[in-house]
Parts: structure tokens; sequence; C-alpha cells
């Protein structure tokens, strides 16, 4: 994975470069450089830089500006994403909205946001429109899938559809759009950066329903936190709509008996229990594995041209996590 | 003025076409068409309009989008300013997050500022990269303002250089960008950009000055709301700060006195009492003439076959405020 952190590097050096913590207001532009300075993976921006170099002759560092875009949006729907989830802690730190205050967050990620553009499209001025409106009909579909997720708790019946477009929006349409973003400024034609964004897209479903089962099966050494965090929380994911779709009557009301269990340990246990006789956990494993076949096949199905094994690494490496 | 409501009329149907209030989550683009839906006076899409027409002959209509672009940047800001100016009604109406709530105030505004950018550059493709950099800065120059502006409560001393940077910012980059982006849609070269940014820039400047103005000494009638408001609040305004300015240490202790008093009959009395002493209404008045001079004149100077009569007539008719 040399390759990967060279370019990591090149990205971070890129946003240190930014000097952001240095301009004016500095209540403005801190809290910007407080989310940017952090030992994220880089994930999308890399994406960006993976599939301009997959279809491109040129070198990556071509697009970084286009990456680095990327990285600030993503950034931005962060800092505002926290206010809504009231999150107290990103990355091991306060949240922008904690640290300082809630105006401070919304204006920074505003400001964030007004970055992005002209970063986005500055190597290429000559397909500036198709990147602007690609990159903004993302952006209203992250906005909805928030509004979507935002409702989730109200709501007294959600179906694993409805679930699965929400994370979709809020979640894959980013890393899809990553993948696209770079394919675009690569040059590729647009079958070839639809396909871009239908292989990001279904790494990021596959991704995000794969968060849900390591949250309620997975080893925490593995997973990186403590396990049973959403089942304790009541979260609607797609373990419990699941088994709210597959169970019977009796086993409904078994269900809901557990949401109201105030020990935590013991509320886990039962839940857990329950998904295993409904079959969930296997399930799930399948619905994880659909989405991540139909992403390798797709690349597979590139032209060997337009793909690259620094991408198909990556990938693997990100996305294809043991649990 | 009928060449203004007919292009008025234009950008009402433009934004009703967009039917927002039909999109889905209805809770996400709901909040949008309520900001959009009013009696507002378009001033800063007409501005674009109308310095399209006036360096280009191709009609104004062609412009259409690119102004409505403006128009919803602006509604956006006036979303998320209002979060934090805690402000209930605007326009006769509840605020978006008074009518709705904080959470939905941030995401439909973030959501508006998203639909801009493909708006702005539609009709004009192979112009984005200059118009997506332009609007870009002003956006960030627009943040900057209300984070200075939010400070200034809290600050002690504010010279009339910081509070004329921060009205800048806040409320004149985007009358100057109006200008500007509506030349550079329509072609003109630079210096022609840059000079139309210049007379906004001036006429927002001298309108800020001018409502500081009216809200201590204008007509009620004429104002269209009540005056004194300013002065009640302590509100740093460009009277307050200048009478700060020029006050002597026992006028300094008078006008501390006068805005702790309770009663705000009395207090605006008082003060307006301090203001006259001290010939701040005249010095205000004459900050505001050189502005709009300032605007004038540049207006004037520019070759006859790149301004027109409808420009001049509508920045008489919206920015020479009697008083």
């Amino acid at each position: 994975m040399d390759k990967i952190s060279e370019l990591r590097n090149l990205l971070n050096s890129r946003i240190a470069a930014l000097e952001l913590e240095k301009r004016k207001p500095v209540s403005l532009y801190e809290p910007m450089a407080y989310v940017l300075e952090n030992n994220a993976k880089r994930i999308r921006p890399l994406m960006v830089l993976l599939a301009f170099g997959s279809v491109s002759e040129l070198p990556e560092n071509l697009c970084l500006d286009t990456a680095l875009a990327v990285e600030l949006l993503h950034n931005f729907t962060l800092i505002h994403d926290d206010i809504m989830d009231q999150a107290p802690v990103r990355r091991g730190k306060p949240t922008v909205h904690i640290r300082w205050n809630t105006d401070t967050a919304i204006l920074s990620g505003d400001a964030l946001f007004a970055l992005t553009y002209p970063f986005l499209i500055s190597a290429f001025p000559d397909k500036a429109a198709k990147l602007v409106h690609s990159f903004s009909s993302y952006v209203l579909e992250i906005c909805e899938g928030q509004m979507l997720d935002m409702e989730l708790p109200e709501k007294q019946q959600v179906t694993i559809h409805e679930y699965i477009e929400m994370i979709r929006q809020k979640t894959a349409v980013l890393l899809g759009g990553s993948l696209a973003i770079g394919a675009m400024a690569g040059g590729a034609e647009d079958w070839i950066v639809d396909e871009y964004y239908r292989i990001g897209e279904a790494l990021g479903i596959g991704f995000q329903i794969q968060d849900d089962l390591l949250d309620a099966f997975g080893e925490p050494e593995k997973f990186g936190k403590q396990t049973g965090g959403d089942i304790i929380e009541n979260k609607k994911t797609f373990l419990l709509i699941r088994a709210f779709e597959k169970a019977n009557a009796d086993e409904k009301i078994a269900l809901n008996e557990c949401l109201k269990i105030s020990n935590s340990e013991e509320k886990v246990q039962k839940v857990l229990e329950l998904f295993t006789k409904l079959g969930i956990k296997e399930e799930t494993e399948q619905e994880v594995k659909k989405y991540f076949l139909l992403a390798s096949e797709a690349l597979e199905n590139l032209p060997k041209e337009f793909t690259s094994e620094e991408l198909k690494l990556f990938i693997q490496h990100i996305f294809f996590r043991e649990h």
C-alpha cells in the first residue's frame, strides 16, 4: 500500500497548505482547520485520485485539488450532521458545536462548503460544468439522506427498502460520487463514469450494512469500538428492521419487550438471541456480500485499461473488512 | 418601471417552476419553497439581469437561471443567519427554525446552497470556472461578515473601519457580486466586471449606513417600521460607534448612562439628543451620500454601450430612498 500512503501524504500536505488556521476571522477558520487536522483515512479523496489514475495517463497529483474538494465537502457534512445528531465526539475529539458553539459550527460548515467548488474545478475548467452538476447532485442527495435518517426514530414502520435508500443517499452516494468525479476529471467516457459511480455506491451500501452487522456481532478488538451500542439505543438498523419484518406475532411481542429492558448487558444478549433465532446474522452477511460482489464484478467488467491494481487493492483493504 | 416588473414576474415564475414543494422528502424541500414564496423585491437577481442586459445584446431571460442562483444563495444565507441571530420573524412570517426547527433550518439551508451552483452556470458552461470562482469568493466573504457581525456585541471597542468592513462583507459583497455576475455572464471584459462589482459594493455600504440612519432619524411612515429599535437594543450601528469616537470624556459618560435607561421612549429621546449634539446625523448623511456618489460616478463613467437606463432607474428607485 505504498502508493496509497504516498497519496495520503500528498493530500495531508495539500490540506496543511491551505493554512486555514491563519485566515481571518480566526473564529470562522479555526474550526475548519480543526476538523481537517486529524488522522482521517481520507477514503473519499483517495477514491477520487485512484479513479483518476485508473482512467488517465496523467499523474494523480493533477487531480489533487479536485480530491481535496471532496474531502472538504465530506467534513462540511460531518460538522453539520454532528449538530443535528447532537454528537459530542468525532474521531476522539469534541465536535465543533461542543468545542465552540452551534452558531460557529453552522457558519464554519457553510464556509467549508463554499470553499469546495473552486477546488473541484480548478484543474479542469473545460469540465467545470459537468463536475459542478454531478457534485451538486451528490450534495442534494446527502441532504435528503440526512433528513430521512433524522426522521427514522419517529417513524412507526420503516421498510428495509426505505432503510437502504436512506443509507444509499446519506453515505453511498458520496463514495460513488468520489469514484465518478475522479473518472470524470480523468476524461473517461460517460458509461465508464457511470460504472465507477455504481461501484462506489454498492461499496457504500455494503459497508454501511456491514457496520450495522459488526455493531451487533463483531469482535470489539477488530471492530475498534464496543459492540451492542445500536441495540442499547434501539437504533433502527438493517438487523432490527429485518427482524421485525421476519418475526411472527409472538416474536414481535418478544422483540418489543426486549427493547424495553433497562439493563444494557441483558438487553444486548436477549436481542442477539432473537436475531440469531430469526436468522438475521446470516441474512445480513448475505446482503453485505451481495453488494460487495456487485462492486467487484462491475470493477472486473471494466476494460483493463480503465482500472488499476492500486484501486482494486485499496477497495479490498478498506471495504472488505473481516468480521 | 415596467421592465422591472416584467423581469420580477419572470423570476417569480422561474422559482415557482422549481416546484420545490413537490420534491421529496417534503420535510427538506417544503421549507425551501416557504422562504422563496414571498413578496421579496428580488433585488439581487434583478441586478444580475440588469447588468447582463447592460453589457450584452442578448435577451435577459438567457441569464434567468444565473439570476436565480443568486436569489437561492441569498435565501440560504437568510435561513442560516436567522438561526444564528435568533430571529423569530422574516418578512412577516415565522422564520424556518421557528416554523419547523433548527435542524430542519440547517439542512434546508444546506440543500438550497447545493442547488445554486448548477443554476449559476447552466447557460454559460464556457464561463463556468470564472463564475464559480467569483460566486464562491462572495459566499466566503458573506460568512466572514456574518461572523464579524456575531462578534460585534461582545467586542469592547469597535472602530468605524471595522464596522464598515463588516457591513461590506455581510451585505455589500453580494450586491456587488450580483452586478459582477450579470456582467460576467454577459461577456463583459474584466475591467467592466470589476467596475460593476465596485458600483454594487458602494451601493450596499451606502444602503446599510442609510438603514442605520433611518432607524434613528427616519419617519416611521416612510421607513416602513418603528424607529429607535437599534437604540433600544444598544446595537452597535454606524451612529453609535461614531458617537463614541467623537465624544469627549464627559459625553462618553453621558452616552454610557443613556444606554442603561430602561424606559425605551426616554432612552431613544436622550440618545438622539446626544447624536444631534455630536453632529452624528449630518455626518452619517454625508457618509451615505459619499458611497452613493461613488456608485453614481462609477456608473456614469462606464462607456455608454455598457450601461442601460433601466439599471440606472432601478438603482435610483431601490437605493436612493428618501429620508
